[in-house]
């Protein structure tokens, strides 16, 4: 390595920031890898935390740990307060800078509420560990509040769970819920019957899953049917409180509520003083550069990245990972001297969801396939794309237990307890 | 059952709670068990989730759902604020109150400064999972900050860990932690050296592991020093606050600090008004029930209950399980009119601890034994006492892993991140 190599600074270590790391890996840079927690999350299996069926130490790795081996890379806890792009330095939060030859921004999003931000107590979303802890004590002690509730009508807007968005995360909460309350709880209370409880899907378009085809959708809304999941399409939500949600012309009271409606993107492009779309995601070159800023990339969810046909790239493992492979391949092939990649071009290696433990829909493009196969395909997908011997084992291990027993060991109601709910 | 059978309510799920309620079985009565939480916690392998090596999950069970099968059993899930033994109800915090014919008060101990307080923020004690986690948080962020700190002083405190109290709860925190250092870290950093780390034992009495027989006492501190632990004896310490400890007539910088010395009851004496000892456990009669109150018995950490020697009945898992026991054995007698059980005597099942992952300390009392056989004896022990064919699988899964590779799975900072520390 020359003495004073390239530097790179990548901000964000999720699926973008951590392909673009990997990517970069004899490159003759230095890299320096920022984030404000010190782990990678595999943020496909976060509902799985949220609905007790996996631990939080399952799905989420040490950063530094991930890239021991990696010398060249330094990794670097610490939030993000902004970019001086004139100077090139990256500025924290506790008043620090990195300089920077070339910055990828890859920070991803949050889940938002559409100028509705007064909603989020009483409707939290799910995009951190601590958001999933959050949901799964909420979850929980709905349940042992019904238990000890008199109140015919109140004990009913305890066993009531909304989720507003039908998504594959909102499809993927309201199966596991209704697994949850159906089967996993079954026989563990005295006074409720948790098989009474209803789980509510709320979504405002016209289709559960629209990012997949006609056909696909029309059978996640019936496998939801079938676990008993009450599918409300069409119906755009104008109202969460304390009591529940107004959708339509109708107030359903609730005392859970989760959101899987929408996210913002991260202040990538406050910092840049970048164009942005209407959630906040920098509008990029073809190349993933800012506008004005060619030494600065712009990856994944934070990124606006349009397709041919119009469509946006969606906010997805594969396409933030597709764009952080090309980031380093653009900037390995500048240094090089090399020619220049073409334009960043998406290509989509299909749509997943589950829907409880027997169900899901695959949508390839070339092939569509729903049921138990695409159950077992997309299980086996996602411990593939597991980091590590261990996790890939523990999780396997637990899919096991919970296909065979219907247990989900994760069942704690943490951080609060009774008394702050 | 009878038309009103006799209604047994226990407060406390731990050790002592549980065992009473299983002790019940198919005794003709009713029991409720009421506990703030909603898990049972396996506290011996606490420290494990402290110091990363395992997932909160994997040693936290749900109550309700350890006695699904148990018709005659109400959970509930609710804080207790004080007995009304002349109306024979328990009463509960938000207000409910739970009439009794028979009481059983489980409710433990948690940790406590001798009348310091103000120390709380600086040492953290270690008795519930989010105590774990916390503790968890602010180890890994020792390491995060001082991997960014230049001052070579401020960085010399973030890298000084101590721990106060050499009970077997302190030995084995040091212990791993000097392994977590060493062997776990090492590599992942690119500015500071893990392995220079001190980790810093520091006891009031003479020795560690005071309860177990002197040869062990003295083994234990030498594989402590194997490891690189610093064992300060016959120091009480004198002050704890954000920069450090003061000990003797020595103030040591150090940003890290967990307390391990010193447990006070529960206020269940308060509820009774019962006469307590100075650490607030009911003095209990020899059938272990409170003072002037032969239907309500105390067992487990918040009794006082003296051996023949003079010394206390230690506060252990195998001493409450024995008084839990006791306690339905008699309250059996007296329902079916049958001879009361003799006075409780505690039988000694022996004490154990371990010294990271290749030493143990073990006294059964007829025989000693350490070394790794020891450590052998002792994982599978604790593997015996798990709850479940599941989590008896993923913790040793666990433990073989770090065994084999020496790294540890859990090391996540949650609930606060780089900002609130």
């Amino acid at each position: 390595m020359a003495e004073n190599p390239h530097h790179v600074v990548i901000v964000g270590a999720g699926f973008g920031g951590l392909e673009a790391t990997r990517c970069l890996a004899r490159a003759g840079v230095q890299v320096t890898l920022i984030d404000r927690r010190n782990h990678h999350l595999f943020q496909p299996l976060l509902y799985q935390v949220a609905t007790t069926s996996l631990a939080t130490s399952e799905i989420a790795w040490p950063i530094r740990h991930l890239l021991r081996s990696r010398k060249d890379v330094t990794t670097l806890l610490g939030t993000v307060a902004g970019v001086d792009a004139a100077a090139k330095k990256v500025l924290l939060e506790d008043g620090a800078a990195v300089s920077y030859d070339t910055l990828v921004l890859a920070t991803g999003a949050r889940h938002a509420y559409f100028g509705h931000d007064e909603w989020e107590p009483y409707a939290p979303g799910l995009k951190t560990l601590e958001d999933a802890t959050t949901i799964r004590r909420r979850l929980l002690l709905a349940f042992e509040q019904a238990e000890r509730e008199t109140d015919l009508q109140k004990r009913r807007a305890l066993l009531t769970f909304v989720i507003i968005g039908a998504g594959p995360t909102g499809v993927e909460l309201a199966g596991t819920i209704a697994e949850l309350a159906r089967d996993t709880l079954r026989g563990d209370f005295r006074h409720i019957d948790t098989s009474q409880a209803r789980v509510v899907l709320i979504e405002a378009g016209e289709r559960v899953l629209a990012g997949f085809v006609p056909e696909l959708s029309d059978y996640a809304r019936n496998a939801l049917e079938r676990l008993g999941v009450e599918v409300e399409l069409g119906q755009p939500v104008s109202q969460c409180d304390a009591d529940g949600v107004i959708y339509g012309d109708r107030r359903l009271p609730a005392k859970t509520i989760i959101w899987a409606a929408g996210v913002a993107a991260s202040p990538a492009a406050e910092w840049l003083g970048a164009p942005a779309d209407r959630a906040g995601r920098v509008m990029v070159e073809p190349d993933l550069t800012a506008p004005g800023h060619e030494d600065i990339f712009v990856v994944g969810d934070t990124a606006h990245v349009a397709l041919p046909d119009g469509k946006l790239v969606p906010g997805v493992a594969p396409a933030a990972k597709q764009q952080g492979r090309y980031a380093a391949s653009v900037i390995r092939a500048r240094l090089r001297g090399d020619a220049i990649p073409g334009p960043f071009s998406y290509r989509n290696d299909g749509n997943l969801a589950t829907i409880g433990k027997r169900a899901a829909a695959i949508d390839f493009g070339w092939i569509k396939l729903r049921g138990r196969l695409a159950w077992w395909i997309w299980g086996i997908a996602h411990i593939y794309f597991l980091i590590g011997l261990r996790n890939r084992l523990t999780v396997a291990l637990s899919w096991l237990w919970i296909y065979t027993t219907g247990q989900r060991s994760a069942r704690l109601i943490t951080q609060g307890g009774p008394r702050k709910d």
